[in-house]
């Protein structure tokens, strides 16, 4: 079985390489009359993915999936429209491949410049939602990348049966089937096999728990792109518009407690806190958030639970809020930076020089002003579509859409020129 | 000894944080100003310097180092002036630092772009010439990044000379002395350590044999920008202007053998081999550059050597060079993709059809047109100076410059808009 498993990823890694090395010739039409395709077998072959979907339903159920995870799980007739879209929404996006950037002569009378290309191939692991099966899928062929896809095993049969749409519509634009493979094993040294092989994956992409992703950096001989957790932060500057604070905060943590923008620490400022706690802390109550203060915040709002040391560098993903009272913006920028998690922290403020100083100091892929830390998300910054969110600080950070799947290089043109 | 030397090294990485804390709130200015310091003391020292360098070739003829080595080592007067001079070249380089592209509105009001921000501490691995110290150290400097030095040991004694010069320049303009640290043993476990903190090291840049590389990539917990080898390529089209050509292939092997840019394959058009050959074979035999050819190269050249599979493979950095007859140019392409280790490769041709081709699907760091390889050096490219060539794919491709050293964030301003 070993060697059966190494060979079946081997051969993987060498269709991806090849399917990369058509992909880099591929023109743009050609690429979108390939996603056009994948989106008409998608549409054609809506039942056929919907039976699949059932039978991960009934296994999932059988092997006792929380409701919560059936649910991201279920390909509802709405969900399949939206992975049609979203292939559709990926062809009005512009081909990042090929684009020139400032090209200048240089004292030699060379004409230098750096021209964007794909990465190659790129390895995606992900868990649960089978949509990521299709919106990776189509990233990746725009971005001009071959991507071989690990989901998760409750999604086998959902994941198979869209990937089988992808390849057909693939092969009916002339492009190989190859560009996109999903590992068709539930063995989970497919994923030790992917992360080791540099020969033949240029990156991988994780997606899912923090304790999967950790466990991939640790192993991987490929560069990842990580995306951790967003211990997001909204600091209330002494100069803040409280009425404008107050809404924003709200937003950042009520739109959705369970994404990775959800602002997971309120600092507040000394000058404005005994104006701004009891009003903000009034409507968190009313939402049924769960507030833990610090000292000085307890000393506005007696009635809230105690915050410890740990509740700084908690993801809560829930109905939690820490909040603290800083001195001064010195000290917020510096609890952002210790306690943080690098993702997305905003300020709220009227005074520039404030802005100037968050937007510089604060060490974070999204620095925001007056904006809830809960729109960091690539459809949101106009991405079109994101892959993921790195929280990594080389080659790309924040949302991770078409440009952070490509790299680029330098082109020299010359006319004979010699050195020396 | 082992407690010691850890605590050694997480010390240096406490301090490097903490620099770069103070960096990232440094202005232009104050960098300049800093490096101006350096400049200052490096000149006020020189003696100081030179005396420490007799000490390192005093003992490197002790321990056998070879004269090629020794020549490297030695600090000449006009090394020292060359040390200055790049110093005040980096403080005449535009700050990358803070500056903010693709800054648009979205449709829900925001206003979304990147700003280039420092990535933070630097991790420099070096071998032999100790002119890398202040190299690395100014443009660290310049792009906000705090740096651990690990320099070889046969150059501890220059190195440290020069170290003490730039902390007292950074002190001089009231800049931590800890922005720039050079490690003060050469016990090798400090590299190990180095390598694999990366609470304290964002990325690791060694600079040395490949052996060397490997053994670091091969350990380190922190995300490494490679310079592995240059097997670089000239492919002379069907289309290119032969006296050209053989100017540009005898300059590209030529100028200094011991470059990463020097060509180590000819590749001829059949079309062209017959004509082109004996003239540019007259020319490397003439310069005593020996040639090893495939099997239709010796029909032209009957009295060279004959390549193997291996040669396709090597790097020389010597007078030897490689030559092959192609098919086309899908087979020149193919060939330096297969063979090639993805630096730099050079296309000689008259036909645009023939450079749009070669520049999209050629997969190397630099891509050249009508250009000899041995220009891809970052002075050549107008970055002023380079800290090295990177041969990885992700984050920086090719000479690394001021911006190579920097990462970008998302900055996204608003006005209290709220999501959902």
């Amino acid at each position: 079985m070993m060697a059966n498993i190494t060979d079946y990823m081997h051969e993987l890694g060498i269709n991806a390489r090849q399917a990369a090395q058509a992909l880099v010739k591929a023109t743009t039409a050609q690429k979108n009359k390939a996603l056009q395709c994948i989106a008409g077998q998608l549409a054609d072959a809506k039942e056929t993915i919907q039976q699949a979907n059932q039978q991960d339903l009934i296994n999932g159920k059988k092997n006792g999936l929380s409701s919560a995870l059936l649910d991201r799980l279920e390909l509802t007739d709405a969900r399949l429209e939206g992975m049609i879209t979203g292939v559709k929404q990926v062809i009005a996006l512009a081909d990042p491949v090929g684009a020139i950037r400032d090209l200048k002569y240089t004292s030699s009378g060379l004409q230098i410049g750096k021209m964007r290309t794909p990465i190659g191939v790129i390895g995606m692991i992900y868990e649960s939602r089978p949509n990521v099966t299709i919106d990776a899928a189509a990233l990746c062929l725009k971005s001009g990348n071959a991507i071989i896809l690990r989901g998760g095993s409750e999604a086998i049969h959902s994941n198979k049966a869209i990937a089988a749409c992808i390849q057909q519509g693939l092969q009916q634009a002339n492009l190989p089937a190859h560009c996109v493979q999903l590992v068709n094993t539930t063995d989970r040294q497919a994923v030790d096999l992917l992360i080791t092989m540099p020969e033949y994956v240029d990156v991988i992409i994780p997606r899912g728990g923090k304790s999967l992703i950790q466990r991939i950096s640790e192993h991987a001989k490929v560069p990842v792109i990580k995306h951790l957790d967003g211990v997001c932060h909204i600091y209330v500057d002494q100069y803040a518009d409280l009425a404008k604070a107050c809404k924003v905060a709200v937003n950042a943590k009520c739109y959705r407690y369970g994404i990775c923008g959800a602002m997971e620490t309120l600092l507040v400022d000394q000058a404005v806190a005994e104006k701004f706690l009891p009003i903000v802390a009034q409507q968190f109550i009313e939402k049924g958030v769960e507030l833990r203060g610090c000292e000085r915040t307890l000393s506005y709002l007696p009635t809230i639970n105690k915050a410890t040391e740990e509740d700084w560098f908690t993801e809560y993903l829930a109905a939690i809020l820490a909040v603290r009272v800083v001195d001064n913006i010195e000290q917020a920028i510096s609890h952002i930076n210790y306690y943080g998690s690098h993702h997305t922290d905003s300020i709220i403020t009227e005074n520039t020089e404030s802005v100037r100083r968050f937007l510089a100091e604060v060490d974070s892929s999204s620095v925001m002003h007056n904006t809830p830390t809960c729109f960091a998300d690539g459809f949101e910054y106009g991405l079109g579509a994101e892959i993921g969110i790195s929280t990594d600080k080389l080659h790309v950070r924040g949302p991770v859409g078409l440009e952070g799947l490509t790299t680029e290089k330098y082109i020299v043109l010359g006319d004979g020129q010699t050195r020396g």
